[in-house]
């Protein structure tokens, strides 16, 4: 099985929700991707669909956003 | 490990995202709630915290709001 991506950017909230999403789904089954620093990877995740974060993309390409942590503008900044 | 909770609604957004949540995680790992069958569990939902569905309460009691299909007061309508 391929991988999710986490993707998040250090706030409270996508940090909270990437402790449940691992315990949840196992560390190997999921890429953790920061935003605010690996911002070469932005493109790729609002292609993916990515609004917000926290946001899970799964290994079919569905978007899960969970609860609300920052915009991708303010990923952007 | 005790199970996730995934609350939802029947709708679009809450199926999609229960087909995904069940492929991440498991069917044996999460109970699946469907609040507009079951509304003597909107109570519970709410108590932990269950604002918007689909929503999945994980087994140390934090909640993901996933997307958005409905607000409780929806479901409660």
């Amino acid at each position: 099985m391929s991988k999710s991506i986490f993707y998040h950017a250090g706030c409270p909230v996508c940090v909270s929700a990437e402790h449940d999403i691992v315990n949840l789904i196992g560390s190997d089954n999921v890429e953790l991707v920061h935003l605010g620093e690996q911002s070469s990877r932005i493109s790729s995740a609002e292609q993916a669909g990515v609004k917000s974060v926290p946001a899970l993309v799964t290994p079919n390409g569905n978007v899960l956003h969970i609860n609300f942590g920052a915009s991708m503008e303010d990923v952007k900044g």
